[in-house]
């Protein structure tokens, strides 16, 4: 059974993986997932009536009334159309339904979206800006498409904000190799926790519009928003009130997952992409490439249908939907602010605010011996320490060179997924293995 | 409502979509799925007590207990196992599980091991040799990845088998402007129906071991196998049987589908590859790739699940399995007798035995005029004639050219799929029409 270790259990604070952290599932959406799956539960479940006629409607779009045919590749125009009023409602702007592809998880439909840029002009590859640090879908699938990593640094000091000197800065040294076509922004923010403002995007608009970039909007955790005065303002509908030129010109791509938000559904394998302004004709070659793959889960289809059409007040789910919505999310609130609270006061730690999202990524300084220690030890230091930490504590975090960080600075990230209790005894055990740590290189 | 048809609905026999044509889902699986979704189930339903069990062993295998963890990016280690001993029982041989990678349907596991081949040697591009007729998925996933497309033409005459010489005169030819590198057979057939003999099989090893090809055998169909004394020999059992050197040395990816067979299950997305021979630090190189996907939709690998490990006799869900998979297996065996029957009836008419799939693949002839008429249309022959049949009855077949036909032979394909009824009335009428067809333009 291998070497015994000073720890019971592994804590797995690595991945957003918010089931496995004993998040309980929303019931509408799994009661409503049951009866599409077994459809003799629809007359035999003791499952409320709203329930049942979704899973009829579902049923009813689906060929031959089954959730085991095909559906069209780029999704079932139903749901389709739920998720354009879902937008509209959240944006109170209109959305296209046949602007709306869906995926099995946000990370398929970047990965399309992104492929549409591998082809080279002038003999340069294409060029992507994306955040340093970012979510490693993003260099993994630049690198399988042969397009090139442009990256910005986010702003640290500005609750990993984005300057627009930085982005210029950016752009223009990475313009000389490679043709620059689309900038990445992931908001909130993975794994920095930030919630861009309303000026921010705005301003990130306008550098797009102004190099005729496509934005990738990656807004899957929309839902989770925590801090006071924080919000959530979408891309669409940022672009939408700027006016002209931009709001009929810029190519936006936005991203959201079943994954994230309070759902926390990953297993299920469901996203959507709304694709805005792009040109016809790239539009339709995208839907032609995603019908090579048949289709995304038809049951992830019917779970974003739940999430893009949620019981609606005094619809017999609505209360035990928004007590059960309300009660994940208020729940990760406080533990978004318990975590960044106790690592700003461990020596050496910062933490911004954990505005949004699932996760905090504080930065942390590290004594000259420990520095000496990793070398030694053929680690980066970050890794060194984050290794140590497992060894040590049975917590499992990604080491901050996992997603790219400033040259001398380390970070991590953890997940503010572990439930209370847990993550309590968690930040305990982490306070403990620091002062150790510290205490051993000092 | 657009223009009116003499037809009152269109008999989408253009896809292997089993439930849409009327195909009932398998209980057993049905039952399981819907307990994993919603574990009240587990306690509450009224479902067999080996329902219950299988949903707790799957659950107990997920992170939290929840189907809405993510999963391992190639599967869940139990169901692996299940799959490596399915492949015990089919083939009579041991299987590895650490060998079988579970991805969402067989289209991306054949996509990812495609994907290996993407790297240029002495500055030329790889080769994968693919029948022609072919399933569009290679062609379109070759194109996709940069390789480049080796067809090689079955043999219709005898009952769509490969013949050696042409395996040989196709590999020589495009060796010149490529690395060939891995054969693709679809067995059984895809569009055309037939189950390779043990000894074609031998042969194509030994072909493909002489050139150092790594062999695709597309194998979704193997539960379909309808003509008298026809039977399905995996690539796997043969290797094995064969012995030294090929046993150990060819390598080879077998891909299995839960959209085909007696499931039919094409909405829940779920297949899996086993790879035999693969040098470790290949099959590493796939499993990284594979984990920048996340997972496979967990609920489709629960159906995985289900089909790798059925209920076994004196399980009290077995009579029911057993009973329901029989049924759709003989219908499906009798529609095969049926379609091919009426087509070889039919004037200018040829059509091999479906032997196995779920397809028809035949060849017709076509007066002067009718070219004629084809060509003032703009249109190939084949599709000049598809869409006649569509027009006039609301049959939807496709045409040969979309799957690649020997020059000057026309063919289409029809799934087997309608339900008896319907399939009879579909091939009156198709009949009919080819009449009126051949009347027109003798």
């Amino acid at each position: 059974m291998g070497a015994r270790k000073p720890f019971s259990k592994v804590i797995k604070a690595n991945i957003g993986d918010a089931h496995a952290m004993g998040q309980v599932p929303i019931t509408f959406i799994r009661q409503v997932l049951a009866c599409v799956t077994y459809p003799d539960l629809i007359d035999k479940a003791d499952f409320p009536p709203d329930v049942k006629k979704r899973a009829r409607d579902i049923l009813g779009a689906c060929g031959g009334g089954s959730i085991g045919s095909y559906t069209a590749s780029h999704g079932i125009e139903q749901i389709r159309q739920h998720v354009a009023e879902y937008i509209e409602r959240r944006d109170c702007h209109p959305a296209r339904w046949q602007d709306i592809c869906l995926s099995a998880g946000a990370s398929t439909g970047i990965k399309n979206v992104l492929q549409l840029l591998c082809n080279h002009l002038d003999g340069k590859p294409s060029g992507v800006m994306i955040p340093i640090p970012q979510y490693p879908l993003y260099s993994a699938s630049l690198a399988e498409y042969g397009l090139t990593q442009v990256g910005y640094y986010l702003d640290e000091a500005a609750q990993w904000g984005l300057a627009l000197d930085e982005l210029e800065r950016s752009y223009k040294e990475a313009q000389k190799d490679c043709n620059v076509r689309a900038l990445v922004v992931i908001n909130p923010g993975n794994p920095t926790g930030q919630v861009l403002t309303r000026s921010n995007i705005e301003s990130i608009i306008k550098f797009a519009h102004a190099h005729r970039l496509l934005v990738f909007a990656d807004e899957v955790y929309q839902d989770n928003v925590y801090a006071e005065g924080s919000q959530f303002h979408s891309f669409k509908k940022v672009l939408r009130e700027l006016g002209e030129p931009y709001s009929s010109t810029l190519e936006l791509a936005s991203f959201m997952s079943i994954s994230k938000g309070y759902m926390g559904e990953c297993g299920l394998r469901g996203g959507w992409a709304e694709l805005v302004n792009l040109a016809p004709p790239v539009q339709a070659q995208l839907y032609k490439c995603v019908s090579a793959m048949l289709c995304p889960s038809a049951l992830g289809q019917a779970a974003i249908d739940c999430v893009a059409k949620p019981p609606m007040p005094g619809e017999p789910s609505y209360e035990q939907w928004a007590r059960e919505k309300a009660n994940v999310l208020s729940s990760l609130r406080e533990r978004a602010t318990l975590i960044a609270d106790t690592f700003n006061q461990m020596e050496g730690f910062k933490c911004n605010v954990v505005q949004g999202a699932m996760y905090a990524f504080p930065s942390f300084e590290l004594p000259p011996r420990a520095l000496e220690a990793a070398k030694a030890a053929g680690k980066e230091p970050d890794v060194f320490y984050a290794f140590e930490l497992l060894e040590q504590t049975g917590i499992c975090v990604v080491p901050g060179s996992g997603f790219g960080q400033r040259p001398g600075t380390f970070h991590f990230r953890t997940t503010i997924l572990p439930q209370p209790e847990l993550l309590k005894q968690m930040l305990d055990s982490f306070k403990q293995f620091h002062q150790a740590f510290t205490a051993k290189y000092a």
